[in-house]
């Protein structure tokens, strides 16, 4: 099971690790779980792994881990005991630097005098961005799920509804499809769209309106990620209509420039060159995507600059936006594959900006 | 604005504070955010407070902030070196121990060299902890609103529907109501009633189920908890109404130790001794409950043995259960405030096995 570790601690001379992070345990061992404030840690040796976990976790953790023993603590005792022994006394210790707090390093330093802390997190986060085929059915599955999700919802989308009822109605269809949401879904209206993070509200759609919807399903923790924008109720104005075709060229642009062996800054440029070229760089004010997977946003991520290299079987979103303060905003999300020579769409919805033809 | 640290400074001598943690930013300023991987951070000093945002949050973190600059940084830009500008060379710096990731402080200590760590994130908590007569005006209205929904839900269940069926049905109810969920919402049906944290999936009611739902409306950030078990369909058998009676026993004597001076294990002990004495001790797997306020779960924990000593205006919930595997779990979770005498229920749902007595 943790063969997947055995060649980073020989690279590195760690001796154990320590990974702390809900989602880097599920990937390990299979187990799906938000501790929360509690506790829950796998410590991981060259000859065993223990999965210490909260009292209350214990069943489940019982029922799905692969390849570790599971060590329950309660509230009211002390977790760190259960860890110290797990991990023995190690000289190295793989810890997840960008998940573990300075708290807890403080506490593991107490019995670990001496120890070097060294990072596995990011060996995870490169392990987690190329799927197997088994990960790619589940996130195709999410991806299909999401498509019939949004598609129905837009083209059923009525003024008079408030952006809450909008997002509580997908997250209703993705649940009566046997999924989990991916992510706290977004409906955002009218101008609401400039902001491209803002939660769902009171507003109540008019016609007319740009209306963007952000959401997603996950199958099996698996999850998808998907973006349309479109007009409400009246044909789309002529700014409406030109900033979409700009975003759809964007995002043409990027789609064209995935394939494994080209730097995520490449597939990022391929879509802002064309927004700046519009005099719209500015407008465009994230990043071009990132990795899906267990996590609605994981490794790699597509930056200005950036320069991970795509691997085949990483999955991605592509989803160049603009974004007018006061007047509003445009995205465009798809899910990909990344193949040895371009890619596979895995989101099948139309990106037209009139619901009806999407 | 800052004040509130300015005596916490005083007292350590720290003569700056990096604030990471997106809800103390919120306490702290008023612009509530999840910026998710990126990095939000409030740098103050005695005479000036930065808070650095993701570009994509800037015009959000405008509208909303008081007392402090917005700074943004733009994705592939190093967000550090905004956060380097505003912090200027304390030699003890406040951070929050228990949310600042060890990389972000390695990343730190590279231009604070020698800079002394201090642990600022109690002192946040423990101002969070303690509610104004505003911020219990919003938990006030949070908890009604669960109250109408969880009740409405409840009274309207039928064998049939899939457990993520009527969580769906929840959170629809909760943003028709203008607010957002407190946290995932649980419906649990059966046996997954003994798993206390396990998540809604797809097996359908069944008539003669325990069903357990738990669930809360947010108002304006300020989140309420409200736990009920109920059975469905038929009158509940003789084992139902035994560990019921139980429950509510606890619970009874758990709100009835509630007051200001006590600690918060004594609290717990209240409700222990319940199921201790009926030989469930071993079935009680957590904590008696914890507080809320801008998150669902923050201070005080009210652990077994937990030396907190509870102070009026803390709002914490009261959530004692039994869970056996392979048969179910029973919880009831009220939240209340803690007054100088007493305390005041915020949460007003009966609490009777049976939904029509609810």
């Amino acid at each position: 099971m943790f063969g997947r570790l055995a060649g980073w601690m020989e690279a590195t001379g760690a001796d154990a690790a320590l990974v702390t992070h809900p989602v880097s345990i599920a990937y390990l061992t299979g187990f799906r779980a938000e501790p929360h404030e509690r506790l829950m840690a796998l410590a991981v040796r060259p000859d065993r792994a223990v999965l210490v976990v909260p009292w209350l976790e214990e069943e489940a953790a019982c029922a799905a881990v692969r390849g570790a023993e599971v060590r329950a603590w309660r509230d009211g005792e002390d977790p760190w005991a259960a860890v110290e022994a797990a991990l023995g006394r190690p000289r190295r210790l793989g810890v997840e630097k960008a998940h573990l707090t300075l708290a807890s390093w403080e506490r593991l330093r107490e019995f670990l005098v001496g120890a070097e802390p060294v990072d596995v997190g990011a060996e995870i986060r490169r392990l987690r961005a190329r799927k197997t085929p088994e990960e790619i059915a589940r996130l195709e599955r999410a991806a299909g799920l999401t498509d019939e999700v949004v598609g129905r919802v837009l083209r059923e989308l009525e003024p008079g509804r408030t952006e809450l009822e909008v997002a509580a109605a997908l997250d209703l269809a993705v649940a009566a499809g046997g999924a989990t949401t991916s992510f706290e879904t977004l409906v955002q209206s009218g101008e609401n769209t400039a902001r491209p993070h803002q939660p769902p509200g009171g507003r109540r759609l008019r016609s007319g309106d740009l209306v963007l919807v952000d959401a997603g399903a996950a199958w099996e923790g698996y999850r998808a990620d998907l973006t349309r924008t479109v007009v409400l109720g009246e044909p789309p104005d002529a700014r409406q209509r030109e900033l979409h075709r700009l975003v759809l060229e964007a995002h043409d642009a990027a789609v064209a420039a995935v394939r494994a062996g080209v730097t995520s800054g490449q597939v990022d440029e391929a879509a802002r060159s064309v927004l700046r070229g519009a005099g719209l760089g500015e407008r465009f004010i994230h990043r071009l995507g990132h990795g899906l997977g267990l996590e609605a946003h994981e490794a790699p991520s597509l930056d200005p600059g950036g320069g991970t290299v795509l691997e085949a079987g990483m999955v991605v979103t592509v989803e160049p936006g603009v974004y007018v303060p006061g007047w509003g905003g445009i995205r465009i999300e798809d899910d990909v594959v990344v193949e040895p020579n371009g890619c596979r769409m895995l989101t099948r919805t139309g990106r037209a900006l009139r619901p009806a033809e999407l």
